[in-house]
């Protein structure tokens, strides 16, 4: 059920991947205040280098879920064959996921809403660019918003999940929804008020095992 | 004051960069919930390729202090050169910021509490390593975990920052914290009770400036 006062722990804890989405639309109120909320998350110097193109066109939806689905059938494949060292509820779960991410493959396009997300690292000051190893500081100017929008759905009762394939998608994604050359895309969120239970309980590492005291390794006694 | 259960878009709609913090401690319990808010956060594959350094020790503190002032100096001078085109109010809300981001780099080792946000690229599936330009997917990992701490911070009345200069000093900050060599940093957020009212109204562009409608740049009606 929406609850726009849902307290923020509330919100947090239970905040799923939730792959199997109806396809009723979602009322605009609703919709604005899940955008709204991206608005409000802080940036690299307040620029706010993300735009989100809102899709609901059939199409247009349609030619973007041809794309993922191409993709998580390559990305599943390779899932798959991870799985064979597993056994027992460790794998049944891991098979679980699979099924509900099969599922929102097939189901891609029939999700109301996509919200596609875009940036321009011009306008990012990416202080770890000329190191040795992958760069991630431009996305701390980014997924603060898409969290910030997650949040809010779980909020609100809409189920969504952070999706990144489509990035090797790109050219196809920019000439789909018109993205200008300096603009690239970092996010596909699919929206929709869920298929069963929703958001809800979540399988996540502990304080002690994510948080170190003073240096690396260290055991944290708050 | 602390409150845990602010409504999440109070939180949100609330979250300034605070710069100036009081020395005073952080009360285990408010600490412990700040950091399992980030534990809670989504992350590719649910690895959760993100581990968190607490800093409280006032040596080490110190150490990290000296190295985030020289960072903040070279910045702070370039960014002053580029206010010369700017005038009236907007060249004074300029200042302002550089006048709390001085504050900050001058008293960073006074901060209670800093939080060192490490990653482990070999637990990312970053879906746009072999783009033709700057990455950011490994973020989407790393920034949704640091974002609910942060807005946990708020609504704790905590003060807080997200900082990324330090990655410029990456090697220097891997010894001083004993990171292994497949970990990196990519965030470190001061913590502490704000010197002035703390998190409070903000600036930012509206829904209608950051979305868009079925394709990049056309005006979105909700």
């Amino acid at each position: 059920m929406p609850n726009p006062s849902t307290s923020m722990y509330d919100a947090m804890s239970t905040q799923r991947a939730v792959r199997r989405l109806r396809t009723d639309p979602i009322p605009p109120e609703v919709l604005e205040r899940i955008l709204e909320a991206g608005t409000w998350a802080p940036s690299g110097g307040n620029t706010q280098p993300w735009r989100v193109v809102v899709v609901r066109e059939g199409a247009r939806k349609q030619r973007i879920a041809e794309l993922y689905q191409a993709q998580w059938a390559q990305y599943a494949a390779l899932y798959r064959r991870g799985l064979s060292r597993l056994s027992g509820e460790a794998l049944a779960k891991q098979e679980r996921t699979l099924a509900a991410g099969d599922y929102l493959a097939g189901h891609f396009g029939a999700a109301p809403v996509l919200l596609v997300y875009c940036f321009n690292p011009q306008l990012m000051a990416i202080t770890d660019s000329d190191l040795d190893r992958p760069s991630v500081v431009g996305g701390g100017s980014v997924y603060p918003a898409i969290q910030n929008t997650l949040l809010a759905c779980v909020s609100e009762g809409i189920g969504c999940t952070l999706t990144t394939l489509l990035c090797r998608e790109e050219a196809a994604m920019k000439e789909i929804l018109a993205i200008p050359q300096d603009w690239y895309t970092c996010a596909v969120v699919p929206l929709g008020y869920p298929v069963g239970k929703g958001h809800g309980p979540i399988t996540r590492r502990t304080v002690a095992q994510q948080c170190y005291a003073e240096s690396f390794g260290e055991s944290l006694v708050v």
